[in-house]
Parts: C-alpha cells; sequence; structure tokens
C-alpha cells in the first residue's frame, strides 16, 4: 500500500500582521506544506519580523521552513522606510483615497518575485499572498489586476512556473478576521501597527482598519493598544 | 531662455557582461542619465562586479550612481550559485534545447522588480536589461513574452510604472558586439565567463557564445582566454 502523498509545498509570505497570518492559516488548511518567507527591508515596524516568526511557530511551520531575507537599503521613498511620518487618525474615506505615503515603491512586486525565486528550487509551485484590495485601495500592488499579471510574469519567466493564491484579495478586514477565526490563525501573536510599537497605537491606518475589522466581525481584538490609542 | 531639459533618468541593470555593458551604451545613447544596479547574488563569477563597476566607470556612471544589491542566499538550484557543475565544450544547438543548469530561478523576474523599486524613488520611469532571446533561448526570463508580461506587472503594480527597455532582445551575439562598438561600450572591461576567472576560459557556455559573436563580427574580442581555452 502507499502511504498517503507528500504535501504539496507552498511559500507563504509572512509579515507578521493579521492579513499575512490567516493567509499562511489559509494555506495550511489547505493541506499545503509551508514554507514562510519574510523581509527585512528597513520597515519602522521590524517588531512584526519578531511576530512573522511567533506567528509561524504557533502555527507548526519548522524553523528551518522560515526564511527572513535582508533587503535593507533596497527600498526608499515611503514613510514606513523612514522617510515621512506615519499619519493618524485618518477616516477609512481618506485611507481609501490617493496612494498614502505608506505606499513602499514596487514592494509586493519584489516580495512575489523572490518567492518565486524561493519557491522553485523546493519544488514548491504556489506562492501565498495575503493582500486585500478593499481596505487599501490605495495600494496599487494589492489590487487583484496586479496578482494576476504577476502571476503570468512568473509563469513566462519561471522554468516550471507557480500559481500565486491571493486568498483575502476580495476580503474586508472583518471577513479576514471571521476567516481567521475559522482556520485557527494566531491572531493574537500579530502585528499590524505601522509604528510598530508594543502595544500598539490604535492611530495609525494599520491599527485603525484592524479594530474596525474586529469590532464589525463581533470579536474582541486579542492584541494590546496603548491607552491613548 | 530655457536650459537643456534635464535628462530622463534610467536605471540600467548591470551585471559586468557584454550585453548588459552594450544595453548601458544604449541607454546613455539614448541620453539618459543611468544610474546602475548589479546584483551580488553569490554567484561563482562574483569577478563580474568589479567588472560592472570598470564598464559603468569607463561609460561616464559615477560612483554615487552605482548599486550593488545584495542577494546572496536567495538564489540556489543553479550551476551558477554552485549547485552543479558549469557545463563545457557544448555546441550551440545544445545550448538552445532545454533549459540550462546555469538557469537561476526567477533571476530577472527579482532583478527587474528590485530595478523597479530603485526607480520609481529616484523618479526614474525607465529600466533597461540587457537579454537576449536568440543566444539563449533556453532561459525562460530572456524572452520577449516575459519581459512585456513583466512590465504590464510593473505598470499595474506601481504607483507611476515604469517602462521596460530590452534593446537586444531580437539581437544575436555578433548583432550586439557591433552595437557594442556602435555605442562605444567598453567591451574590454566586461566579464562574460561563468566561471569567472580572468583569463576567461573559453569553453563555458557564456565563453563560447561570446567568441562566436566576436568572430562573426569580423572583430577581435579584446579580453583575454585561458590558452587551453
Amino acid at each position: 500500500m502507499l502511504g498517503p502523498s507528500p504535501a504539496r509545498r507552498a511559500v507563504v509570505l509572512l509579515s507578521g500582521g493579521l492579513d499575512s497570518a490567516v493567509c499562511l492559516g489559509v494555506a495550511l488548511r489547505e493541506g499545503f506544506a509551508a514554507w514562510t518567507v519574510s523581509f527585512d527591508y528597513g520597515q519602522r515596524h521590524r517588531a512584526e519580523l519578531d511576530a512573522a516568526r511567533a506567528v509561524a511557530s504557533a502555527a507548526g511551520v519548522p524553523a528551518s521552513r522560515r526564511r527572513i531575507v535582508d533587503l535593507r537599503g533596497v527600498f526608499s521613498g515611503s514613510a514606513l522606510t523612514g522617510h515621512a511620518e506615519v499619519p493618524l487618525d485618518r477616516d477609512p474615506a481618506e485611507m481609501a483615497s490617493g496612494v498614502p505615503v505608506t505606499y513602499v515603491p514596487a514592494r509586493n512586486l519584489v516580495f512575489l518575485s523572490l518567492a518565486a525565486a524561493i519557491a522553485e528550487p523546493l519544488g514548491a509551485r504556489d506562492v501565498f499572498i495575503g493582500v486585500n484590495a478593499l481596505d487599501y485601495s490605495g495600494y496599487p500592488d494589492c489590487r487583484p489586476e496586479f496578482i494576476a499579471a504577476f502571476a503570468e510574469a512568473a509563469r513566462l519567466g519561471l522554468r516550471d512556473g507557480v500559481t500565486v493564491h491571493a486568498p483575502l484579495v476580495r476580503l474586508d478586514k472583518a471577513g479576514i478576521v471571521r476567516l481567521g477565526l475559522e482556520v485557527g490563525a494566531p491572531l493574537h501573536l500579530t502585528l499590524s501597527c505601522y509604528r510598530g510599537t508594543v502595544p500598539a497605537c490604535g492611530r495609525c491606518d494599520a491599527c485603525l482598519l484592524r479594530r474596525k475589522g474586529f469590532a464589525e466581525a463581533g470579536h474582541p481584538d486579542p492584541i494590546p493598544y496603548a491607552p491613548e490609542g
């Protein structure tokens, strides 16, 4: 008798935030053996790399399958890499209009490309990314059109090709919270705050969207916030 | 009276090999102010990084406009990153059949993505890459279809977008040599050998194609080769 077939391998982009933690949970629920890739790109909120480690560990991804790629010095021109202040207390309509100062040029293009580079030698044909277009319509590289175009470029540029999964792309934050609860993602270990503080600031775009999402999902957010947040 | 308009800025991928040196020459001839980007990805032929520096310098690109991005440890699964021997003495038909062991998974996808990430904050809307499809039909990421698909992904994923120029994509090696002479590229400073030896080995695919190209162009190759090559 044959044993169980070996799990298909997938590379999951894991920032340590809510969305990518839920995305990892989806990949695992679908039966993939997951390798996680995180990036140190000089982000203000580098504490998210610790969160990524904790999330991956809690989700059962062994240390040997977790990669952190050092891209310090590559990205510039973003509030997330120190070139302007992170905006606070904005309302959702404001967040959705125009490209925010927290936009990092070509970030998901670079992250997905590196995920593909790491995937192919592993024999992984699947890459997961936790982008969502609804709450962040201002980021061009979170839109489904971009993901589809990237997938086509990767299909043509790689020997074996990869399938790009973006399971959250059409969900809002409340939907992501519900999905995270459903797949058992360790939401209490995630870090979303753009300012990277623990407890979270509660006032940057990322904190505001997250809190709104938990509130709408009717579930308490398990992470601590600063008293003034 | 207005002065001359400032030169448009371009990011040029520069490996230090023949093709990218010619590509840089084309960008400069077209009047672009060039920023060069080279990659240290653990390639056997890391000597090409010295060649890239020499080529850029000879072409008049100041040191402040030359970037080397450290990607050591990212790429694996290639003879160029030490996972198999570089094949020697192959004939051109053999080189053109199948994906060679010197294929580096997702290399041009990653290189172009990083070029785009570097370009946008510089205000550069143009990226140059010296791929050519004829001599290296075995590399999926050197084909015009891939370049076009990447350009579309970059258009959708970036705020400002970039135009991808691949001026050598339909030239053979002899045509590249002729173009290099025409634009005054410092061909004597380029390094093509996959084994990274100086003098060049003369026997790997890169050396064989280069020598054939110079021979067909009727111009002596200005770099030295090993006596047994």
